[in-house]
């Protein structure tokens, strides 16, 4: 077995000025306008024509030589005669002769001779015999109620400078202009891999026996280049095989700017793509003092000549296989990369100060990017936990805000110590709420009337152990746990829980009894968890009965040791064959047409950190508690406090 | 001529509120994996598998049974038998029974019997008899180096709350879940529809003689509904007959959540609208307190019954017909209720605080969204001056970054007073200089080699004056000017300028003078142009020389006092004929093929405000300057000073 090894690792520094240097993409394109929007102008545009196109009446009125209304006012109006009318859309008939007007609405052209407009609420329309005349009761001065031609934009002017990006604003100045089309850079093609024999398209059926994972990288790395302006190519993925992977890599290089490769974690694949790219490309770098994300490799794939052209190359960067590191690699390196190829402006760096709510260690002598998750404490202050369940969960992806560089020579991040968090877009806000705690259907509706809460679903213990130390501002707690004096109760309800059991009951499970005696294969659920400590307690209290040590009752349990972290999981875990009895809710029974075995019934509690309880969402999450019995009426086995 | 009278105007509140009243869409639809970023999730997803579905290997190495390693280190290695190897994507064949283990890859399936890996590194491979075996230099725990089944999200879990926005990270979640296809809250459709005879597209040609100008409203509202997560369709425009703009709101009424038109500024075609939203809905609000945008009218139009459907009924919001006021009023009131419909959150109100550079009058008794634009001062501090070439005008759509609202009982702002300004987006920024004065071909070219300069060719009588008020970084002045003692001279041109003929020059026009005694039509150039500034020179030169007054001169002239805005839009009006000679450059002569009479060369200068010129930009600028020859080599008499 061997490892690829890294002997000198690139500085961020270098592997960011290496990737820069690739230079992707850059072309130009024409768009219509209707596609305009968030492309980048690739070159200067000047105005072609005057705008307005002709001299512009500006208000409702009449139009009129400015000389003849010297000296009109309220008490000695001047009277000139009606020489027509023009509106928007239509060429003027005549001329305004000296002593004559013409009626002309907004928008309309000048007519010929006019040189003001007299707003209309200024006019009265009277007749000299028979016929219609004005009496204006103000004068104008020549230009009044006027835009001339070009006053907006004139031919010849500078309207919009190469790299402007649209919004709707300037394709308001192009519209106005006529202008149906723009000349835009052309969005950088970025060819997607994801390697590994494992990988599964998501919507395809997975075998878990087999090791199968479905394939994460393909569709966030697609999302990422498209956010950054590029246009992704996603690509079927490979195994370690290299004619194969060659083929690809080539064919990648062909049709794109840029070909991206996520890693499988597999040495061996990593080992392929390795001498593909040294043989058929360039290797510019290979390793990065980054953590995640060591095994960065950046080079250059040629591109097949076609025909007599000159065989070309294609930018070629390979990221961790890793979600998260891959992702977090992408989001660093790369997609800056890919903004520049596409004209996009660096998005103003989020950032936001605010202090460790833990402490964390960092054992590693090179950069990290640390995820982190954010929360903010009752004086408004953030509060920042690190968001790590190891760079395989990805889950890890959407419980963090962003992440913390913590400098290679750092050993560790005390309790209170100021940190800035690179937030992962700027719209990212800390949630509204942090809860922590036990697992539960109803709770998942509760938090569904919440405004963007987070809930850290550690089980009953770590959520009470956290709120102990102030960290969250709810707890939910499930069995009967030592009495936590300064967390206030906010609400609550019971859930009835048992064992699990396949449908029709085949091993006749009638009492906790039959699962010591029975032989069955069980599934448990962790330590943390409020219906552990019930089951627990169930078997002391068995034990008691059948005066036997608790331990020799839970040795003669198969599987007892055996644990699963959510409500769901031993359910699943019984439909597909791989344990016989499972510890669980009688509503999960219900929903999944499995038999149940009654316990009990447990109380759930929502405990408030005493400290946050005036910051706003706690009143939602009051009014939730007392709407819940309403969306929770579902739950079988579920009863509300106030029903 | 009769104008519709707003008897009551509501106040911006209650027009924010009837908005929000009208529940746009609303629906929830499927889309894929990767169509789904920045769409926003309609229902709750729960996890309905493990992740990782089985325990699995998270580093590479060997997998035991941690009972095994007991005692195991450096000094006193375990020595096992190996029993075959796992790699990832395969099912593990046999199993670890007590004393042997298994060759294992990172993400590959723990095999039966083991409860742990130790790490490659810590192992070596040697030979024993023939067979190979493997030593471990170290104890682990049961657990060590395995991610459990359902360790990173669990089934029955909660993945996503609804209104969750989707970026790669939940994109990436929800691949690991297997998710490929999600409920999503369906992007309201917004009809949208210009009003009024004088409407061209883009693109196709326009008859200005006939007050014909380019339809803005239709693209800039459609990318404003866009950018607010709904889909618009661009409905033909149409102008103010009765039945043509009954059929098409039906018509768009059906197809779309919200029907979007912008009032043609004739009055009668805001009647015809108005007519048919009595007639065929409901109108609910017209006349809103607010500038621009007083005609505001929302409502309902009755959707057709389809078959025996109950007839239904879409929204409908009618914009003022100015593109400033109708994209600031689509903005203020209508982009909410879109982004609420489409489940978008309200993006972070982007505001900037300030002061005013020069003082800015407010006569109306209502709430005013003055349109303004930013600028830095040496100390980094935020000047505010307002943009205001009429609500006609669309440039004043590119030249604002924001708009200051204006309370109904303010009456003006003083030079000095703090605003806050609500920038247009969040990724506004402050122009790097603010440039004010002549238009020029080579400066169009030095502008192109700065980094988002803003400048306004408001000619350059109007750029020293302002540079004397400080407001400007630079101004650029063409002509002799006045000597501005403070500013500092950071480069310049000189430019031949002369008389503009159509090609063959059919008039015989060889000299000023004869502009005087024949009889043509001329074109000049407004009286902020530095161009304007030289042809008086010359004209009071020829006076003198001739002993008559300059007065005489100029009134000879037919069309002295018709003057256009910018460089090239003389040679425009002689290219249509409306001109027979006009005041102009030699570039721009030749650029358009017309026959050209030098009468000099003026030198065109960039002077910097001394109290800016510590700003960075500046160093662009200057550097600017001296790379300008070879960028402007191919304009005609132009001379550089480093040439």
């Amino acid at each position: 077995m061997t490892k690829k090894q890294f002997r000198t690792l690139a500085s961020p520094e270098t592997a960011r000025e290496t990737i820069a240097d690739l230079e992707i993409g850059g072309r130009t394109e024409r768009v219509g306008l209707d596609s305009a929007r968030g492309r980048v102008l690739a070159e200067r545009v000047d105005a072609e024509l005057d705008v307005p196109g002709f001299d512009r009446a500006s208000m409702d009125g009449y139009a009129v030589r400015a000389s003849d209304t010297v000296g009109a006012d309220e008490v000695d109006p001047v009277v000139l005669d009606l020489a027509g009318a023009v509106h928007a859309g239509t060429a003027p008939e005549g001329s305004v002769d000296p002593g004559s007007c013409m009626e002309i609405s907004t928008g309309a052209v000048m007519p010929r001779g006019a040189d003001a407009v007299v707003v209309v609420e200024r006019t009265d329309e009277i007749e000299t015999e028979g016929e219609p005349r004005i009496e204006l009761r103000t004068a104008v001065a020549p230009g009044d109620s006027v835009m001339v031609a070009g006053a907006d934009i004139a031919a010849g002017a500078r309207a919009l400078a190469p790299g402007t990006r649209f919004t709707p604003r300037e394709i308001g100045l192009l519209s106005a202009l006529g202008i149906d089309e723009v000349p835009v850079r052309t969005r950088p093609r970025v060819g997607i891999i994801s390697t590994g024999d494992e990988l599964v398209r998501p919507g395809e059926p997975l075998e878990s026996e087999r090791g199968q994972i479905y394939d994460v990288n393909s569709y966030t790395v697609a999302a990422g280049v498209e956010a950054a302006g590029g246009e992704p190519v996603v690509y079927p993925h490979v195994g370690d095989d290299y004619e194969q992977m060659e083929a690809l890599l080539r064919t990648a290089a062909a049709e794109c700017d840029l070909v991206v490769s996520s890693g499988s974690t597999s040495a061996s694949a990593v080992d392929v793509i390795y001498r593909v790219i040294e043989e058929q490309g360039e290797r510019l770098l290979h390793g990065v003092a980054v953590k995640p994300g060591k095994p960065m490799l950046v080079g250059r794939i040629d591109q097949p000549a076609d025909g007599d052209e000159t065989p070309t190359q294609s930018a070629y960067i390979g990221l961790p296989g890793y979600p998260v590191s891959a992702l977090t690699i992408f989001q660093t390196f790369v997609a800056p990369a890919i903004r520049a190829a596409a004209g996009q402006r660096e998005p103003e760096t989020a950032t936001i100060a605010g202090h460790m709510a833990v402490e964390a260690r960092h054992e590693e002598g090179r950069l990290r990017l640390m995820p982190v998750g954010l929360l903010e404490d009752e004086t408004s202050e953030t509060l920042v936990y690190p968001v790590d369940k190891g760079s395989g969960a990805t889950t890890s992806l959407v419980d963090a805000d962003g992440v913390i560089e913590v400098s290679a020579d750092t050993e560790y991040l005390a309790a209170g110590e100021s940190v800035t968090v690179q937030l992962f877009s700027s719209s990212v806000r800390p949630p509204s709420l942090l809860g922590i705690g036990e697992d539960d259907p109803a709770l998942n509706e509760l938090l569904d009337l919440l405004d963007s809460p987070r809930y850290l679903a550690l089980g009953s213990r770590e959520g009470m152990r956290r709120l102990r130390n102030g960290i969250p501002d709810f707890a939910v707690v499930a069995g009967d746990p030592v009495r936590e004096s300064e967390a206030v109760e906010l609400g609550g309800w019971s859930r009835e829980w048992g064992l699990l059991v396949p449908a029709g009951n085949p091993d006749d499970i009638d009492s906790l009894g039959d699962l010591v005696d029975c032989e069955v294969r069980f599934i448990n659920r962790d330590t943390n968890s409020g219906l552990r400590t019930s089951l627990s307690n169930a078997l002391a209290a068995l034990a008691d009965e059948r005066s036997v040590s608790r331990h020799s009752l839970v040795e003669s349990i198969d599987g007892f040791s055996a644990t699963v972290n959510a409500f769901e999981s031993p359910a699943k875990r019984i439909l597909t064959g791989r344990a016989d009895v499972g510890l669980g809710l009688r509503t999960t029974a219900e929903k999944h047409s499995l038999d149940f075995v009654s316990l009990g019934d447990q109380p759930v509690n929502v405990l408030g950190n005493p400290n946050r309880l005036a910051k706003p969402a706690f009143e939602r999450l009051r009014a939730g508690l007392l709407e819940l019995p309403e969306h929770g009426e579902s739950l079988s086995g579920y009863q509300f406090a106030d029903e």
